[in-house]
């Protein structure tokens, strides 16, 4: 049994960390820190944890006495919190961009802030860091786009068959969090596709540093919202230097991600579908279609606030403990 | 640990039992009927089980050997199978509307078929028939729209408070099941609102037979279908027959629900929303304001598919079986 | 031709009068203010008017020239706005609540701010005051649920058939305004319905003035928030206090609505849906079912944006100056 | 003043076609077939047609009297109807594929049909056919995506700046047509994001034809169903084979489109979006970002059921007899 904190509970990665950890056996919530709601049930926040008897409280981290902590706290603000965490032996997974960088260049170019506190941290990717994961003292939770995206583009790479890659994801109002904006209002954005960022999302050099680290390859990342709550679907566009058919394509997929517990290659025919993998931590990988110009088309599917985001911290945390890799997070997707 | 079988597995209901078996540790789900997909992976149909081995298959009633047979068959299907399987010694949960009438005429008139097998059966709601349901062979799963309305209105008409109850019920669209029809096609339905079966609808007199168990009220019923997946909300319009405020009521509901594991009444200034119950067995009930007129509005929210359907099945199964009651229910709404 | 100036037109209403009065013949659009946007293009607001060579300005009401100004301005703005430019003989349709009310008293408890500047104004409802309308120096532009609700019920009352009204509304987000709320962030209303203000709406007593003016009734009114973009479906449940048929009442909202040219009263077997009215100015009436109890079900469908906001005040304009009351306003719904 | 019949008047195009020609003040309808509802009032199908007086009739082609037929008929019917009408000397706009593909081989490899009746027809994109397409008397209406994509992509091609297109489309439901599918079920499509025909959808060859005829580009197309009504947003990524900025692809375009009645080059740091076009004739292009590998995002947006249908089929009818160009479609976008 370990006591587990969550800095930032208030937020849409919160609720996710309260509602997995809910049944979590081998874990007990101490701590929900929100300074907006502070004193507030939980409930009020989260209106499906109605059973939930913890208050969120306004503690500084140098007050959070835990095993672990999840950071879910904004980019630019985990910076500030994680060091001192880290320094007092508090294991911690952070959800925010601040870690996820192994060149702080690249970060402070990307994200706009000078980084005050750059400490050595494990790329949560269970899928390619498990091992490294397993004595991990800070883990970097990967944003939810890299996350759909790596997956989908890594087995491709890892066979040296690409030299470019162009994502074209759809994603989930949630994944813009839980603060009302211009863009989440919902006459804005239902019944409507908004690309953004078309060129320039912090999202695409984290994809990049990952699909690049053994083999070069050229790395084009578009985001468009969609009219969908959860989750995100990626199409990757790239052309095949090797004359391959679908299957072999297949093959190399299901080798890939053979024992993975998370991930599921679909058979020929089926395509990833959001609602597949709705609320779950599963990420569906699928399709393989080449067309006459040698295009390949990947598609993936994950739920960017559970794979995507609290899901996979989870199941960081569960490997961080050696405790089953699945635990609590059994559920499958929510379809229809 | 019991053998399950589940005949017409291959819709709506159909996949939520089968997603809620999946995890539950006392059930083996040995047979799951469709017809028209008899040899297909059930993964075909419900992509979100990919971890499902079991296939379709298309067995009669008579060669289904198992402790419980859950019929998710249409109205009018059930008649057919149900009494077999009964005279065999295998209990049924019917998740039709073939068993939920104590009086054939009313049945009949409504449904327009002739009753060829009337039976003896438990009215499936288990915060009214928990202790005859654990005892029952037959368990007549409540509807959807009745499983909302009676727990939004029972408290009231306990009390003999009302005379008249008109519910203005909201429903999401999978409650029409999985076979496409002009009125589900989404541009008809996406960003409408369609009043159907105005004063017509089935599910009325079943609400109103149970309402009017042990006190006469006219009970009055209107569906509409909203652009929503899962969820029925439902508004209950009535007059006090006495001078009471909004905390009474609030009080009398809390006492007549207080120990039932799914009922939550929401706190003063709280209003149940379908997103709190998304994909859960709970039903959310509250808001308990007065206006100028002595009209009280009380508020329910539940999942269709769920408490409305094939949770509320499961449910009656661990009470028919002594299980705990939540087991493999514990799950909470996907909010957002 | 006139010229006209509209106030606060970077709201959704302010949008809709430009996108209306756009193809007016008749009408010159020389001032459209926003302080926030002054000096912006109206295209980068309202992005559909990319035709439109105007800038927002941010000019005074004292500089205004024009002979008619709409006020698309806030409740409690308006009242600031108004007097000035009655007295400065400029003619005025209001879109905000300040000048619905002939009783003070009752504007200021549901309104909850001091009225500082009662004027003299007809109600604009063209389908009952469309003479008074011809000749008002001001024009207070209904409620958008009001004019729903009204509609739906003012035949019924005329014949004084009910004593009690209870009009059950489901509203698209668009009523909300354009700015972001929690209420309209995507996650939060998409895939729910939300009941809001249910006994304490301000439209509630506007609906209850009008529909009292000749005959008694007790007016209930609970709006519901719906995934909706644009419209309000109102579902009004009353008793007829005589034994009439569905076509008995149908004949009645035939003969008190037959020259209006933006209502249509539904065939029978046919409910009124947004669909059939989005973005247009019709109100449909219809439904007119009977049930067991007496209750019977009137059904309107209305765009919150057009004939419940700048449509119906383009159509008070039309009126006010002698032209075509359709003109400008030809649209049919956006259907599907 | 011209007679115009309609073959195929009760799905959506022909209700757009309807809905369009209503306000013609050059057009009688004279003729709307169908089938399936001969002898019913168009408005029990088209809801928002309350006003048409018109019934829809059963009558074969050679019984039809008109100036021009519209024959919005599924792939397959038209080359039954097409060649009689053209022989009598009747003008004929064909809104399916029939009539699209300069190569027969292509068209059936790609249909799976026979090809009975060739008839030379000019492509009715205006923006690139309008000469050739006021004399023509068989005019093939482009497909939706076809004209999304290509008004996206030419002015690159046109300048032999690119060698391959990739266009990712995202397509609303009615572009499915008015039929209820497995694919268009609401709760399928609600909530989730479906690749379909990912290398193999008949629209990729008709993009193909047309990009191609003056410079070679490789043309990889998928399309994408989203929770969208209406409207087709196309993401083009290419790379550019020089040096230019966004501001140089920008004249490109507005110097390529600049007399365009319905074509707008959205400002600098604008995306087109799907609701500024809802309803619309309107086609808007932007984007022109490019990033660090050279690689250029183009986005468009049209209406799929008008300026991809039934919009553009009026839009060549006015060419085709030299009315003003926009007359009826003068309507923008229903944003929001």
């Amino acid at each position: 049994m370990i006591e587990v904190g969550i800095i930032g509970a208030s937020g849409y990665t919160g609720g996710e960390l309260l509602r997995f950890l809910k049944n979590h056996s081998e874990v007990d919530v101490t701590t929900a820190t929100s300074r907006k709601h502070a004193g507030i049930p939980i409930k009020k926040v989260h209106p499906h944890l109605q059973d939930l008897k913890l208050n969120f409280t306004d503690v500084s981290p140098s007050e959070i006495e835990a095993d672990l902590v999840f950071t879910a706290t904004p980019h630019g603000a985990s910076m500030r919190i994680v060091p001192e965490l880290v320094e007092r032996g508090i294991r911690v997974i952070d959800l925010s961009g601040d870690y996820r960088f192994d060149d702080i260049e690249t970060y402070e170019k990307w994200y706009g802030f000078k980084h005050k506190n750059p400490l050595e941290a494990v790329y949560g990717l269970p899928e390619v860091y498990r091992e490294e994961i397993k004595n991990a003292n800070l883990v970097a939770n990967p944003g939810c786009f890299p996350t759909g995206s790596i997956l989908a583009g890594l087995p491709l790479v890892n066979e040296k068959l690409v030299d470019t890659l162009i994502f074209d994801s759809k994603t989930g109002v949630s994944g813009a969090g839980i603060k009302p904006t211009e863009i989440t209002h919902y006459p804005n954005i239902s019944d409507n596709v908004i690309p953004y960022a078309v060129t320039t999302h912090r999202h695409g050099p984290e994809i990049n540093q990952e699909i690049n680290k053994n083999w070069p390859v050229k790395v084009s990342f578009t985001p468009h919202l969609v009219p969908v709550i959860r989750g995100i679907l990626t199409t990757v566009h790239t052309f095949l230097k090797e004359d391959l058919t679908s299957a072999d394509i297949k093959n190399i997929y299901e080798s890939f991600y053979q024992d993975e517990p998370f991930l599921r290659v679909m058979d020929a025919g089926e395509i990833p579908r959001l609602s597949a993998v709705r609320g779950s931590n599963y990420c569906h990988v699928g399709c393989f279609e080449i067309d006459e110009n040698g295009r390949i088309v990947i598609i993936s599917a994950i739920d960017n606030l559970v794979k995507g985001a609290s899901g996979q911290a989870i199941q960081n945390m569960n490997i961080m403990y050696g405790f089953n890799e699945k635990k609590s997070l059994e559920f499958v997707g929510l379809h229809p």
